[in-house]
């Protein structure tokens, strides 16, 4: 929850010059998001979203991220979408930051989850990477192989700090990924955060995806995988493989997984909770007492990790 | 800028339920208020504030504080409208706190207002006070000469922390005040903390006040004098007295003030600059380093306080 820059209604109408938004009536700063500042506008047109992209946000990265969504919602997956600027250009500058105008979406995230949730969420996860299928911009996965090596070198020698044993656990972790990692998967644009509170419905059905500001390009069954590890477990820790099963269904009643995808479930699935280990455990050691921020517990994905280390094959995730 | 509660979409649908609202679409937390929870609501019919009432607003006040804004608004004053639940009651319950569903209004806040704004500004508070006029329940003015020697009381002994000479100043001044306070002007409901953050506009035309929650009985007056020194000095400290005229001119256009009351104004001005400076030496002294809260600093209403006593009659305030 933040909002990190204030603006006032001079900067503000300033920069809705160069768009066609209709007359500004009122703007507030909304407490979502933890990357970006986020204000709702109503203009006596419509409500519209206004993001100012504060530093952990690469804005070279900016045209593969508003692309996406508008490539996205033109293919009729509900996704917040960019207003271009009378130039044509998806966004601007406001307050020394790039900022851009996108279209408000009505929904709400589940604090509580079903598995008939899960259904939906991989249906319309699915949806999203056939849609993706043709966005030609690139953008690599930050946070692959790659990425964990360079975050454990920054953490390894601390780890043990949190719980003893832990240096030598996630070493060896490491290597065998490394080792077993797949190659030939079926790749394309993935959302790669696609927690509960980026999903949203309306009742029980799905509204709207968001947040696409991990997006990237990788391993579609990966994609799935995160889900597995963000929906699918709960607060006691157990593997609900009910919501398992109904998010794989639910995926695989639009795209089909191949049996390579299958087979390397479990492992992308470790993979995945290694990765939301590693930020967590790099944020925990390094974020100053007293911040702000909320520090989210590397510890339960450790969990997750170990549980999926047990596991021999998919069908313990409910695959028939 | 706060949520200082969150709430799920469970509780909330379940709150909603005593109200005639619509379909919930969407909620989101927003960073204004600094003493209560707010969220801005989207059903299928309406937008709406849901304020959440944190503990320094006494619920025994809030039939008051909800009740005036239903009746000025009735008189219509455009400030928000609180939605009656089924029941008629003004407000319920949501995760153990008192909570109200306000209409949401249009307008941003100045964060540069110019004379002709403060011209609109005195006419719409001289139309409250008129609307007010009726309004059949009382709250007395917590923040008035026997809450200021409270909070002296509280605060004096380490007043030369923050200024050396702070102790004796303040304690006579207080006197002075005790001392001549009017007893015979004008009373009705004041709003008591017409800031410019409580004042939307839409262009140059103002589209209503909010943030009700310091109204109480007092003199109509006083709350003219809280408005000269929230509107009319400038950031270096200089009185603005082009403002100050127009702010006079606006509210006397609508309700002219009576000999006395412009007699009194020099020694209002004085007083209201003297609870603001007590209240923000309160809190200087008492927020802990780090907390979230912004402390705002003391010495700028001794500055107004000081200039006010050199006042000798309101035609230094622009009054012909």
């Amino acid at each position: 929850m933040a909002v990190y820059t204030d603006i006032n209604e001079v900067e503000l109408k300033d920069f809705l010059q160069a768009y066609d938004a209709g007359t500004l009536l009122s703007f507030k700063g909304i407490a979502e998001g933890v990357e970006n500042s986020n204000f709702l506008l109503h203009t006596d047109r419509f409500p519209l979203i206004l993001t100012l992209y504060e530093k952990r946000v690469d804005e070279n990265d900016l045209p593969f991220y508003l692309g996406l969504m508008q490539h996205l919602a033109e293919r009729g997956i509900s996704c917040p979408l960019p207003l271009p600027r009378s130039d044509g250009a998806l966004y601007g500058e406001l307050c020394g930051r790039p900022a851009a105008l996108i279209s408000f979406l009505e929904g709400m995230w589940l604090r509580k989850s079903e598995a008939k949730h899960c259904r939906e969420l991989g249906a319309a996860l699915a949806r999203m990477h056939i849609a993706g299928h043709d966005f030609d911009i690139r953008r690599e996965n930050a946070l692959s192989l790659k990425g964990w090596v360079d975050l454990w070198d920054k953490s390894a020698a601390r780890a043990d700090e949190v719980q003893p044993g832990l240096e030598n656990e996630i070493t060896d972790e490491l290597a065998l990924l490394e080792d077993r990692w797949p190659v030939d998967l079926p790749e394309g644009v993935i959302h790669a955060d696609l927690f509960p509170d980026n999903v949203f419905f309306i009742g029980d059905e799905l509204s709207g995806l968001i947040d696409f500001y991990f997006a990237c390009n990788d391993f579609l069954a990966y994609d799935l995988a995160i889900c597995l590890n963000a929906w699918c477990f709960e607060k006691d820790g157990a593997f609900n493989v009910t919501k398992a099963r109904a998010l794989i269904e639910g995926y695989q009643s639009v795209r089909p997984l191949n049996a390579a995808e299958i087979e390397a479930l479990p492992l992308l699935a470790r993979g995945s909770a290694l990765r939301f280990f590693l930020t967590r455990l790099y944020d925990w050691l390094t974020t100053p007492e007293g911040a702000l921020v909320v520090k989210k517990d590397p510890l339960e994905y450790l969990r997750y990790l170990r549980f999926h280390r047990s596991v021999k094959s998919a069908g313990e995730y409910g695959l028939s």
